[in-house]
């Protein structure tokens, strides 16, 4: 076997057992009775340690060392030597002991922001933060860095990007944005949504997911809806992508955003072509573009007037309270505006400014420039400054989220990297299309999807997020789509003059 | 590391292994989308080939090697070392190059099989099965064998059964039952069941079966019960043992005994302690073992008076028709007899008629008195011998069963010992618990659990079948438990004088 087609079946090893790892997670979030998780995190635990063991293998450093600048590799093969090097060495650069270390710390961390968060008192938390804020930086002198150790850590996430250029990107945010909300709130005619309030079923929600999911051409024979706690999508192979959902009783809305964005992320994976099945380019280029694929949908699509044109009569005929209502009215529901504490109930103009807070903590605690005993009062000072609103305890402030307690730093990013590229995606893609409206008025998304597919699905890894943003928009990630998208959309619907 | 904590960390990855392979399996016939069926084979084409590699490592021979016959294990390693040992040297008895050639030719042959049923042409698979048959000789002479070549098969589902033991086990089944059969026919009333005609929605039948599963105290945090084609259980591990079920639309009476049959299946292991997970033991003592735990609680415990009497209030709570129906007349409805020609579809007293004629065949293709072209013809005269029915083609005969075309020789009688077996236990249960039939009529059926779990359950793979039959009832295995039940019930149910 020569050295390409031995570095391919490598990989295609690690890609089937991580095909079995997604299916053991997926099971363990929908389907596991209560008494199976012992022995699921134990299997889970093996198959890790195999795949992990498999992507640090000295056969693999070999055949990457001979691939590396290889004569005749196709552009695929080009890429995934590229895409697998970087991890490679990234995998490579962590001593085991350090890793074991960190892997036991974090565990203990995530235990003690579970109780910390449950009784509101950060200082219970607060050791175990310091800690894991150790670990991020030595994991950041590990794979080494330009200028910020913070860098280290959202090449993680969003490859290529650094801190520098992400302050560049949230400026206009910051300066656009934090007025525009004040000015919406205390000038803006908050829509009317009496019509949304009453309990729903599962089924009738679920009934209402699948139609959304169809119209969004969701492939059902490559993927089902599951209920879940907190919803995902796994990929557990290319022709095999599931979404999970949330239905609340009393809000009809929240389900449907939740199985539109995660259909979104579907179906960037459902469009990963098969040649590039375990190759190590079978996912999303980066974090940040998978979620601009799932808020994409769930709101550049499934919150816009057009949609909701399509959508009304469908949305009647299932849920009675809400036949006969205009349109135009179930439009404007669906777009309520609310400054709150918790991110994850956030609407899509607030969403940004949570991330935007995070971002500048977690990149001062890397850098140094912030102590960790001074983040409740840094949390409750920037959530007043952006967002008018001040949390009564730490468990609606600095404790709410999980990723810093198992010291994922660098992460919050992609979500307001999704946001943006969502919208300068949006806009290119009405250019291309300018039949765009009119075709979702009339339930007709798959122009749209096939314009996802062609431009940016069907690369899968092949491209870092810069270059595909180019190659798609032909400028470089711009803020001000974003910026434009909510000014523009929500003046109108709040009647701004 | 000593090494006998080496061997039981061998046990423990392979068995990890398998509980990975358990969830892909059951998902691939419960939740897969259509689609994700190719990649799944290959993931578990994967895991299955690490498991084989880690069942015949140079390692675990060593293993066991110096703890065969060492001092100082506990009655559990010894009992490991055995079961983990025979199946070491029958794995090892094999030559890699030859399985691989019989796993290809398996395949084909199956597929071949299939077309051959759909066209009911026995022709197309005759050269397949006689390869197949080839094959089974050929891994009879790797096992090695004392008496006949068809033991070294059955060994792999039944160990410790012998070619002429079945045959004196068989013996009293043919005259007595055969004659039985057609008296019943002849001279018997068939019951009443117009009450059960109708057409049954999934969701109540589900209910029904869901009542059933709990009054057998079958335990949900450590399982679950889904729809499905073919049912069967699967045990992804000692606390995650799942039930799928199929729900006929017009025969509510077939789901409920599928369920209870699984469900059988199921409690044997969920009963199988903690102590044996992953060390080789955590299973059934033999196939017929695992069978006489779904026909009890199918036939002895479903299809008795008793528990029609405690089930007749539910189901008629849950089936509006049934409601008011005596509890007499479900019970006989439940136990209508009627030779056919289909073994699946064949009732309890019929069924292991079925078996024998199924016994014969294949020990004489095995041993070589039978040739098989003259299958056909063989199979028309022993179901018209045994059952006075004849198939109107191949299809419903010969070629009804898949066994065969995948090389499964030897697995046929363990249906038959799991029927005789489950009335010989049950004859025990009932010797020791006196209040057995008051206590089912009550819907308690806690007392025959515990008398199961504590002589059965609790020894997973401990024993060999004759020496767990023997500690449990006192006696080696006997027919005349399983004839007697039979005779003295449908007598009864028949009104034969």
């Amino acid at each position: 076997m020569d050295t390409l087609a031995a570095y391919k079946e490598h990989l295609r090893e690690i890609g089937k057992l991580e095909s079995a790892l997604s299916l053991l997670h997926w099971d363990q979030r929908t389907n596991i009775p209560r008494k199976g998780h012992a022995a699921r995190a134990e299997v889970i635990g093996k198959l890790t340690k195999m795949v992990f063991g498999l992507s640090v293998a000295d056969e693999l450093g070999e055949y990457l060392e001979k691939l590396q600048g290889a004569d005749g590799l196709s552009e695929v093969d080009r890429a995934s030597v590229r895409v697998v090097g970087k991890a490679y060495r990234r995998h490579k650069a962590i001593p085991p002991a350090f890793y074991e270390e960190y892997a036991v710390a974090s565990s203990r961390s995530e235990t003690a922001w579970e109780e910390a968060k449950e009784k509101s008192d950060f200082q219970l938390f607060k050791p175990h933060l310091e800690r894991m804020i150790d670990y991020a930086r030595k994991f950041a002198e590990y794979y080494g860095y330009d200028e910020s150790p913070y860098d280290a850590l959202i090449e993680e996430f969003e490859p290529g990007m650094t801190s520098a250029e992400l302050k560049t990107i949230i400026e206009p945010l910051r300066q656009d944005l934090v007025p525009f909300i004040k000015r919406l709130m205390e000038e803006g005619k908050r829509p009317q949504d009496g019509f949304m309030k009453g309990t729903f079923s599962e089924e009738m929600q679920r009934e209402l997911s699948l139609k959304a999911l169809s119209a969004m051409n969701y492939d059902f024979d490559a993927g089902r809806l599951d209920p879940t706690v907190h919803p995902f999508t796994t990929t557990i192979g290319p022709s095999d992508v599931r979404i999970t959902t949330r239905f609340l009783p009393d809000n009809i809305l929240s389900g449907l955003a939740s199985s539109m964005h995660e259909g979104g992320h579907a179906l960037y994976d459902q469009g990963i072509p098969d040649e590039l099945r375990w190759s190590g380019l079978d996912e999303g280029a980066s974090f940040g573009i998978h979620e601009s694929q799932s808020r994409m949908w769930e709101n550049l699509v499934g919150r816009s007037r057009p949609f909701w044109k399509f959508f009304a009569p469908i949305a009647g005929e299932i849920v009675p309270q809400l036949s006969g209502i205009p349109a135009e009215d179930l439009y404007r529901a669906a777009n309520i505006v609310q400054p709150s504490l918790v991110r994850v109930e956030a609407d899509e103009v607030t969403y940004n400014l949570h991330i935007m807070l995070r971002f500048e903590l977690e990149e001062g605690l890397i850098t140094g420039k912030i102590d960790a005993a001074d983040l409740p009062e840094l949390w409750r000072d920037g959530m007043k400054r952006y967002l008018g609103v001040t949390p009564q305890d730490d468990a609606h402030g600095v404790l709410q989220d999980v990723h810093w307690s198992s010291g994922l730093f660098g992460y919050f990013p992609s979500y307001m990297l999704g946001n943006l590229y969502s919208a300068q995606f949006f806009a290119a893609a009405r250019r291309e299309i300018p039949e765009l409206d009119r075709q979702i008025e009339g339930g007709n998304l798959a122009e749209l999807l096939a314009w996802l597919r062609r431009n940016i699905h069907q690369y899968g890894k092949m491209y870092e997020p810069k270059e595909l943003i180019e190659r798609v928009t032909g400028e470089k990630p711009d803020p001000s789509y974003f910026v434009s998208y909510i000014v523009d959309k929500y003046s109108d619907v709040y009647d701004l003059s």
